[in-house]
């Protein structure tokens, strides 16, 4: 009977389950609607009641849970205060709860986190000891390694890249302040700079039929490959964004590798190439060969899980 | 016959020597004009004569040698290409040459990373193993500890800090940038602000003296203490900036303290306190009581010999 780590993605409007084994592989795969569960017990009984029957039906022996969620505290096993989980209020001990129902070490970090350590574990991070990972989605995660260990910081929370100040009395980020990283520098942020420009310059484009509801970083990629101008100067402007949040993590931790990861990452070589020049061109000098920037070597399709299931891979 | 450690911090004038015990007392210390030894070996035969003269003095033994210079190969051992060192053009392999005519173990970091292992061995940050050293001089360093190690990072020139980018755009670092936090927080970014309030406003202020290269932050702190309002001002402009770069640092390190240090640092609470209500402001809400700032516990009368000692006897 083989071992396989059971992995969970908690997310605001679903929750991933699958089962992993120590290469990577995800044998099985569900989901969840994380609203159908007001109550977080009612959660756990129903994820729980999927794992076992996804160990039942492959005939694997559970090593352990691995879960990545927001505002998750890896060293008390908590979910805090995440106001976008429907039992997210207050402060809810999930790794003690799975553990009492499953009986197998849990382990619990936030969702960029869980995707660094995934890519340590399975992704292109194998051999790199200092690297950080960016996740560009809705908004803009950071999960750091320094000296091959995840970066917690004092209170848990290190790694948000995402809330650095990038414009000074720039637009409102989610979390209240003016002009953090992650209104520029997400599949969210990219949108917010081609409504800038469009309001900005007359020229014809595509984008000028959508609403602010309607587009999406996928819609302004695919117009950027039909050569729309527009769409262009965006991933142009969101590409110098990202080179400035780079160039500013080079000088504070000085890691070997960025790995782009997310939504607006799999536009690829359009923002890649260009982010990797303006980050080159805004640090120090005698850093500017030290580092490089590459697109994620984790398939995104399992991202969720095996990011959450490296959490215990790591570990054994 | 007691051991000491010797500590040698070279700058671009001056390199001060000295031996420092166990307990962080400097037993005795004297100084070098760096101009005066265009050669390196010419250098180090000087210093290791006053250093031998000095243990003769004393009549303790020598345990190692820890080094503070600009530039500092940590892994290497080495000075790499620092312009502001009369030989310091090409790769400088001072380690070894002090252990040729020594015999004893040498370690060498820059100034900055030198403060934060002494601020760790002999000062305020004995019970913390994730703080930030600000070192507020002519320049702006950072010397960063996560999990009771100094942050090198892959380059080994990690810790950067002030050559984020504060001011998009902004006033030309010595770097070559623009807009870098040191051009902003540092004692030449407060007179650099100074001379922007002079310029902008027009009331009365006791700086309309100074010439720019007259004008110091000391001078400009003494006269906020005397209720000089473009002071005053300059002193919130550069709380505001230090208050960003704090902010920026708990995003991504989350250390529990900022120890402030260097000519600009004395300044005290007219600096620190409005600093701090900056810092808490811009963070996010969940981290707001995570960290605090204070002024660096070194003496500074001794500060660079015993930074550099420390190096060794950290590992000692």
């Amino acid at each position: 009977m083989s071992g396989v780590v059971a992995g969970i993605d908690i997310g605001g409007t679903n929750a991933v389950l699958g089962l992993c084994d120590k290469n990577g592989t995800v044998l099985c795969e569900t989901a969840l609607k994380t609203n159908d569960y007001p109550e977080f017990e009612s959660f756990v009984n129903a994820a729980s009641k999927q794992i076992s029957q996804m160990l039942e039906k492959t005939g694997a022996n559970l090593l352990g849970i691995g879960i990545g969620a927001p505002n998750a505290n890896y060293s008390r096993g908590t979910i805090e205060h995440a106001v976008n989980l429907p039992w997210g209020g207050g402060i809810i001990p999930i790794a003690e709860k799975f553990k009492e129902k499953l009986g197998v070490e849990v382990k619990i970090t936030n969702d960029a986190n869980a995707t660094a350590v995934g890519e340590k574990v399975f992704g292109g991070a194998k051999n790199t000891d200092n690297f950080v990972v960016l996740t560009l989605g809705t908004g803009l995660g950071g999960g750091i390694f320094v000296n091959g260990q995840l970066l917690y910081g004092h209170s848990g929370f290190a790694g948000e890249i995402g809330h650095i100040l990038l414009v000074p009395n720039g637009r409102t980020c989610g979390c209240g302040q003016k002009g953090c990283a992650e209104a520029y520098v997400s599949a969210t942020g990219i949108c917010r700079t081609a409504f800038e420009l469009l309001a900005e310059h007359r020229e014809d484009s595509c984008l000028r039929k959508f609403s602010y509801n309607d587009l999406t970083s996928k819609i302004i990629a695919e117009s950027a490959k039909n050569g729309d101008k527009i769409a262009l100067r965006a991933f142009e402007k969101t590409a110098e964004y990202l080179g400035r949040v780079i160039a500013d993590s080079v000088a504070v931790l000085s890691p070997q590798k960025f790995f782009l990861f997310g939504g607006l990452a799999n536009a690829g070589d359009i923002l890649l190439a260009p982010a990797k020049v303006f980050a080159k061109s805004f640090v120090l000098e005698n850093m500017r060969e030290s580092f490089d920037v590459e697109i994620s070597q984790i398939p995104e399709a399992n991202a969720a899980v095996l990011g959450a299931a490296a959490l215990i891979w790591e570990k054994l």
